[in-house]
């Protein structure tokens, strides 16, 4: 079996990482995979929503820390190796959020150090009751720098700090709460509740979406008078659609739309 | 009846949208109204406080999507109508920030698309139970790519992505804990609640304010070691005013001030 | 007894704001005292986590609305001297975060104005139930621009400028809710539950500690692909230590590390 697999589901694509032995740890075959997948998907016409799950007891443990301590063994004490592994991850979370589809994270049992900035970077996350999230690197003396960018964008900064340096876990409730995720299910529902949200996503307009999507992460970084000059025009692209002229068509007519898309 | 009345009550303004047949939708008459009006009050001396609400079943629904819509018509498919559109309101979103008043918005019914993006616009919030707040423009093919300005300037990412990408509402509760609104109130409070609330600033001394909210906007968008620069100046300003100084005097004298604004 | 004391407890130095008959106000010596005290704990290599209290009634209320007042008697009016005095408090403020050790605010009774900024500026804090909050110099107007810089960094902005416009004061557990605070913990519960986060702190390497929170600070302030670019560095850097070899090995073998700091 793949260490990731994809499964198309209608407009849906399902990836599951699958390397359950290793807790799915974002190891060189797993990032590349994922970099692999997704830049697959990106260029996809028919799919409108992804969805990142994985197999076994975790959702995703991390960097796999055996390949990291293999590199000590290069000349430079793996200086270069490791830099090369955090661009390589970076790259993948960058991917994610530059994708034109949505992609939402299905988390169950724990979710840790670059697994929760999994989490936090994917545009929406479902998450299971009972499962734990964390930034423990702290724990082995290697502090989640790189998983504090995409946390800290989610949740406040002394809550993000608390986890940061305590090492602690906090449970799906309180990961709602803070709002790293967006919904916590019954495990047994966690699943279809997914599927239900990315089925509901992929029933609009796909490139309203994708339009969306890519002004959303780009506005956030503009001061606010930017912002708006830059999503007007992007407002005047999504209005000059022909599925966006039916669509509103249809609503002013109190109809159902057909769009092209 | 004018589109947008205003009636003075003591030293607060109270704007009212007064189209409820288009659920007071940002029409161009609608956007020149309130820039109009709120132009007007930025130069009152004796108005402290501007409070927003909207006649019939809904405080705000968003643009006016048949006056959107014979834009089409022109040579350029409403191109250059649709941008200039988006401009006006986006200086009306930008002119309640600028106001030397705090803003608040009274908001029953609902609240929707650009109708959600001028709540969150406003300093403050009161909304009524049974309010529902939506930026579902996704539901016609528009996304609501100018209200999420506001917007994710108000809550957390992955909730602010959920509600643009599904299009679902949220209600008044979940819109307070969110952080997009400050206070829930039953229906028949909400004129009375929100009018205490506008008293209770009003009371206060009103150069102070002013000087406050122009530095509350500007610090936001600055660096941290910057921003203590900029406020430190502004502290400054504000130490040197008389009444500053009789405010202070009367409180370590133990009386009220006697303030001549 | 000095205005501030200091004891170190194990790795932990507690400074106690020792003022109570003025609150603890940030008066000219208050404000001395911690800079000096913070600026020797920063090069210490024994101190690995800093908490911070107050004596009397509060734990902080603000700047000495008397000092301030005297300064008034200048040719200026108080000009330079005010502008010296915002510069100064926001050193401590600035000097707080760039600590190479995280420091927490052991907050009781009232934290207002400045006070509640030093909250707001500590990396953790932790309150007493019964704990009132207020950035409420609009009241004698002046309204708390410094202190907003703080605040507006921890909670969201609607909430922050309710506080600051309308003067009232919030309780303990709301400003947990709202991200001010990481702990409500019963009044006689305090100093033994500040203690323990700040031991479950100290008993991390300190140099991932140290490392992990100039990081902290830097990357929020950058555009998330700088953040990442900086943070992978970090990441290496952190990687390369000897300590942070070992605490991963020990993990791999499922020992407990042996670290040289």
């Amino acid at each position: 079996m793949a260490i990731l697999e994809v499964t198309q589901r209608g407009a849906v694509a399902e990836l599951v990482m699958n390397a359950p032995e290793r807790l799915n740890a974002l190891s060189d075959e797993m990032l590349a995979a994922l970099q692999e997948s997704l830049n697959k998907l990106a260029k996809s016409r028919d799919i409108r929503v992804i969805t990142l799950a994985g197999t076994g007891k975790a959702f995703c443990a991390g960097h796999d820390l055996r390949q990291m301590t293999a590199m000590r063994q290069n000349p430079d004490s793996g200086a270069a190796a490791f830099k090369d592994l955090f661009d390589r991850c970076s790259a993948v979370m960058a991917r994610i959020q530059s994708m034109p589809q949505p992609v939402i994270a299905q988390v169950h049992g724990i979710a840790t150090a670059a697994g929760c900035q999994l989490v936090a970077t994917c545009d929406l996350a479902v998450a299971a009751t009972g499962t734990r999230f964390g930034v423990n690197g702290v724990n082995v003396g290697l502090f989640c720098s790189t998983p504090m960018v995409a946390l800290s964008r989610n949740i406040p900064r002394k809550q993000a700090f608390e986890m940061l340096t305590t090492g602690s876990f906090i449970d799906a409730e309180r990961a709602q709460e803070l709002g790293l995720i967006n919904r916590v299910v019954a495990p047994e529902a966690l699943g279809s509740q997914t599927s239900e949200l990315a089925d509901q996503i992929a029933g609009k307009l796909g490139v309203a979406v994708k339009i969306g999507k890519r002004a959303f992460y780009e506005q956030l970084q503009l001061p606010t008078a930017q912002a708006y000059e830059y999503t007007g025009q992007v407002m005047v692209e999504n209005m000059l659609h022909r599925d966006t002229e039916e669509g509103i068509n249809a609503f002013l007519d109190k109809r159902d739309p057909t769009w092209t898309q």
